[in-house]
């Protein structure tokens, strides 16, 4: 998608370490404008996949998935961190672990709201080694439902996780993809 | 604004201690078309008075701040929870007190991403004791910010914090506002 790519290459900052900071538009600080944008494409690229739910992981996921649901006219779920002791029997749950953060958390989405029979697409913000939405995929296993696909609104196409999960049949979308980037100098290279 | 009051009174669950659970479409499950419409709402409240940015706190203010922020064309800041190692130089933080969970957290919003000279809507999910409002507010005073007013989805009016800040000179603006709840009933009276 040319509108994020460009806004990726004017304010995405790049630090060592593979870090792609783009809180001044996606992840702290909300560009309502752009996101909702890249929900009406996210819509146009699933729109034919009878899409009846779309789930995400909360903080950060939230806004776009809440443009796109708005696109597709159906609901918006996003899956809660949470912890080992908040665990109860009426949500799905797994583990997920965070590379960014170098921690294992547990994810848990209430058992109401992901039903045998939905058709569910997965969006998030970064798709990086896909431990996120690997996670957001097996609480749609637990409760029956149907992956329809995954979209991603940046992915690092060198950590695999979006190859991975298209190589096991996912069909997997992102607006846009990060080829290449050196935290020395500061550059990134977008497909 | 009676499409909120309906939905609340059909699938608002009712708990004791004032507990009224709204997961199925607010801050769970997100029902995309009505917070977008709430968000129309909260233009229409707020159009007039200059509003440039939006402020709210992860993670359930995400969806209606990022649905308003896109009416008036603004971007949306959401503040983050933060353990209190984790606080650097560059954020603004305060501390909130969380009485539905029983414990105090920090909350922390980028200096980069609110300035002197910005006129903030405040938006959150609930107005209950008003501790999550009073906290963004004081960042806002830190970044030397100009509070407009406050939009909640739904103040439990009972519980005050909306007007003490209404006293306080702030202009706070609920869609819903809870009169009345029974937690041993399940019942619920709105304004």
């Amino acid at each position: 998608m040319e509108l994020l790519k460009e806004r990726i290459y004017k304010d995405g900052k790049v630090f060592p370490g593979d870090v792609l900071k783009v809180d001044s538009f996606l992840n702290h600080q909300i560009d309502a404008e752009l996101l909702g944008k890249m929900g009406e494409e996210i819509y146009d690229l699933f729109k034919d996949c009878s899409v009846n739910k779309i789930l995400t992981i909360e903080a950060s996921g939230i806004a776009l998935a809440c443009f796109a649901a708005r696109e597709f006219s159906c609901p918006c779920v996003f899956a809660k961190k949470a912890k080992t002791s908040n665990i109860s029997d009426s949500v799905y749950t797994t583990g997920v672990h965070s590379y960014t953060h170098g921690v294992d958390y547990n994810i848990v989405v209430s058992k109401e709201f992901l039903n045998e029979g939905d058709n569910v697409l997965i969006v998030d913000d970064f798709l990086a080694n896909g431990a996120a939405m690997n996670g957001l995929i097996s609480l749609c296993e637990q409760a029956g439902a149907r992956v329809v696909g995954c979209a991603a609104a940046i992915e690092k196409v060198f950590q695999n996780g979006g190859n991975s999960l298209r190589e096991k049949g996912y069909r997997v979308e992102s607006l846009a993809k990060v080829l290449e980037m050196d935290g020395e100098a500061g550059t990134i290279v977008l497909e």
